[in-house]
C-alpha cells in the first residue's frame, strides 16, 4: 500500500477498494458494515433520533484525543442529549492528498475504540480525496442513529421554574486546550481535551428519574451559549452561581490572561442536565458515581421570567447578564 | 444579514443561529426538522437502509445542477439502490469563509427542490465554517435513511447466470460534462450532467417483479467499475454488447479526443438493473415509461464463470476484458 493518500484513493477504483479494505474495514469490522453495497441495513422499531456533525478541528491530533475520537464523541453526545441510546454511525472522510496512511490509520483506530466504548457501531462510510490545498488534512462527518426508549421526552424547551441545572464536570477544558496547542504562546499547562462519550452518564441520569427536562452538551459557544438557547426556547431565566461553576485553575488562569471566559469555551465531554429541584440531589449523586462525572455540580436554577435570559450571581454578590456568544471566540474548535 | 459567510457563522453563536434560521430553515422547513434540539426524532418500523456520502465536486455550479442537487441525488440513489424508499436526509455543510450568501442560498434552495422531487425530507443538519484556503468553497455531506419494504432483497452479490443487465440511459453524461466545464479545452458541446434522483425508477422496476437481483448507480469509476464490483461479488462474468451501450455522440466524441472511455465516466442519474432474463423485457418497458428511463437498454448478460470479470463484445466482433478503473480519471467528480 502507498504511504500517503493520493487522489486515486478517491477515484472509486482499485486504490479506493484497497484503502477501504486495508484501513476502514480492518478497524471498523462488524456484522452490519457491508463492504459490498452502498448502504447498511438493520432493523428498527419505535422512536429514532438522527443527527449529523462535521468535524474540521485543527490540529487533528491534540492532547486528550484526535479528530477521529472527537467525531465519534460529538455525534454520540448529540444522540445521548435526546435521551437516545446511540446505536449506529456513518462516517464520511474528506482527505487532502498527502495525508499519511499512518495518520489515517491512527485516526480510524481511535474512532473504532471510541465507538466500542460508547456502544455504537460504525456501519457505513464514504471517502473523498481532494488535491493539496483544497482541504486542511482531513475533515470527518459522522451521522448517528439512536433509539429512544419509550416515555423519554427531553428538549431545550422543557426547562421549568424550580428546575436545577447540573454540569457534569469542569468547563472549558476542550476549548482552552486546543487554543494552547494552536497558538504558540509559551504557556505550558497540564491540560487536555475532555473529549468523551456521554451515553453512560445519560443512562445514570435516567436511572434516577424519567423526568429529565433538558440534556445538552455545551460544545461550540460553551455553557453560556447553550444555556441561552435553552432559556430562550423554554421562556425562562437561568440563574447561575459563579461560586459553583467548576473551572480548573489552569483554564481560569489562561482565560484571564487572554481576556476570555470559561463560560464560552467549548466542551466535548460535558453534559448540562436540567431536572426538577426535588430529584436534583439524587441525580447529582448518580452522575458523580461515574468516572466522567466525579466533578459534577449544581451550577444554577431555572426561574420564571417574561424576558428569558441567563444571569450570573457573581462571587462579589452582584448579578449580571450572560449573553450568547457573539462573533467567533476560536474557529475550528470541533 | 452579512453578504458573505464569515468564520463567526460557524461559531455556534448568534450568527450561526441567524444563518440557520434565514437560510436552512427557510428552505428545508418540515414538521420533523427541529431548530431547537441536536437531533431529529421520528418513528421507524422494520428494515432500514442507512448510507452516507460527501460531495466535493468542482465547480460547485455546473450544467444540469450544482453541488446541492448532487448531494441530495447521490444519497437518495444509494438508498434506492438497496431497494429502499428514501425518507430522511441529514446535511452537513463545510463552508469556506467568503462564500456568498447568494451562492449558499442557491445551493440550499436546489437541495430543497430536489428533496421534494425525490420524496425525502431534510430533517437535521450541521454547519462548519473554515478559513480562506482551508476548503474549496463548500463541501456537503448527506446521510440518508430509507425504509425497505418487506421481501425486497437486493445486493451486489446476487447477480446470477441467465440475468440481463439493463442501464437506464446514456453513459458518462455527468463525468464528461464536468470535465468540459473544468478544463478550458475550447470544446463546445450541448451536454449537461444527468444528476437526478432514481427512486421513482426503482419503484418502476419493482412494479414488474420482486425478484430484482442487483440495483446500483454507476457513479465514480463509471459503468465498468461498478460492473466489475458486481461480477466479483457475485462470482460471475458480465458480458456487455458494445452495440447496445447507450452513449451520446458528444460524449463518445469528447472521450475519443481525450483518450478516455465512456464506460469509466461517472454518472449521477443512471441505474444498473440486473434481473432474471425472463422478466428483463417487461422491466425494460417499465423503465422506459419513466421520463428518466426513456433511453434505457439491455446492455449485457450474466454468465457462469470460474474467474469473475467483465467482458465486452466489440462492434468488430471481438471480445476484450473491461477492467476496474485504475488510477484516477478525473478527481472531484462528485
Amino acid at each position: 500500500m502507498s504511504e500517503v493518500i493520493t487522489l486515486a484513493h478517491g477515484s472509486g477504483g482499485t486504490l479506493t477498494h484497497e484503502l477501504i479494505n486495508n484501513i476502514f474495514y480492518k478497524y471498523f469490522h462488524n456484522e452490519i458494515l457491508d463492504s459490498e453495497n452502498d448502504a447498511a441495513v438493520f432493523d428498527a422499531q419505535g422512536k429514532i433520533a438522527f443527527t449529523t456533525d462535521s468535524f474540521v478541528i485543527t490540529p487533528i491530533f491534540f492532547k486528550g484525543g484526535n479528530i477521529g475520537k472527537l467525531s465519534v464523541c460529538g455525534t454520540v453526545n448529540d444522540l445521548a442529549s435526546m435521551g437516545a441510546i446511540p446505536k449506529y454511525l456513518s462516517c464520511g472522510f474528506i482527505i487532502e492528498e498527502g495525508l499519511t496512511m499512518d495518520e489515517l490509520a491512527e485516526i480510524v483506530e481511535s474512532m473504532a475504540k471510541t465507538a466500542k466504548d460508547a456502544g455504537v457501531k460504525i456501519v457505513t462510510g464514504d471517502t473523498k480525496v481532494v488535491g493539496k490545498g483544497a482541504c486542511d488534512k482531513v475533515f470527518i462527518n459522522t451521522t448517528g442513529i439512536g433509539f429512544i426508549p419509550e416515555g423519554r421526552v427531553t428538549g431545550g424547551n422543557r426547562a421549568k421554574p424550580g428546575d436545577k441545572v447540573i454540569l457534569t464536570g469542569y468547563m472549558g477544558d476542550h476549548g482552552t486546550s486546543i487554543l494552547l496547542e494552536r497558538e504558540d504562546m509559551g504557556i505550558h499547562a497540564d491540560l487536555k481535551s475532555d473529549c468523551a462519550p456521554l451515553s453512560e452518564l445519560v443512562e445514570k441520569v435516567y436511572s434516577v428519574t424519567g423526568e429529565v427536562h433538558v440534556l445538552r452538551d455545551p460544545t461550540r459557544g460553551g455553557v453560556a451559549t447553550t444555556l441561552n438557547e435553552i432559556a430562550s426556547q423554554s421562556g425562562v431565566n437561568i440563574k447561575l452561581y459563579e461560586e459553583n461553576l467548576p473551572v480548573r485553575d489552569e483554564v481560569q488562569g489562561i482565560c484571564d490572561m487572554l481576556g476570555m471566559e470559561p463560560l464560552y469555551m467549548a466542551n466535548e465531554g460535558k453534559l448540562l442536565v436540567i431536572v426538577p429541584g426535588e430529584v436534583s440531589q439524587k441525580v447529582l449523586e448518580a452522575i458523580r458515581s461515574h468516572k466522567d462525572g466525579e466533578d459534577a455540580a449544581v451550577i444554577g436554577e431555572v426561574l420564571e421570567s417574561q424576558s428569558p435570559m441567563v444571569l450570573l450571581k457573581t462571587f462579589a454578590g452582584g448579578t449580571r447578564v450572560v449573553d450568547m456568544l457573539t462573533g467567533d471566540q476560536l474557529p475550528r474548535i470541533c
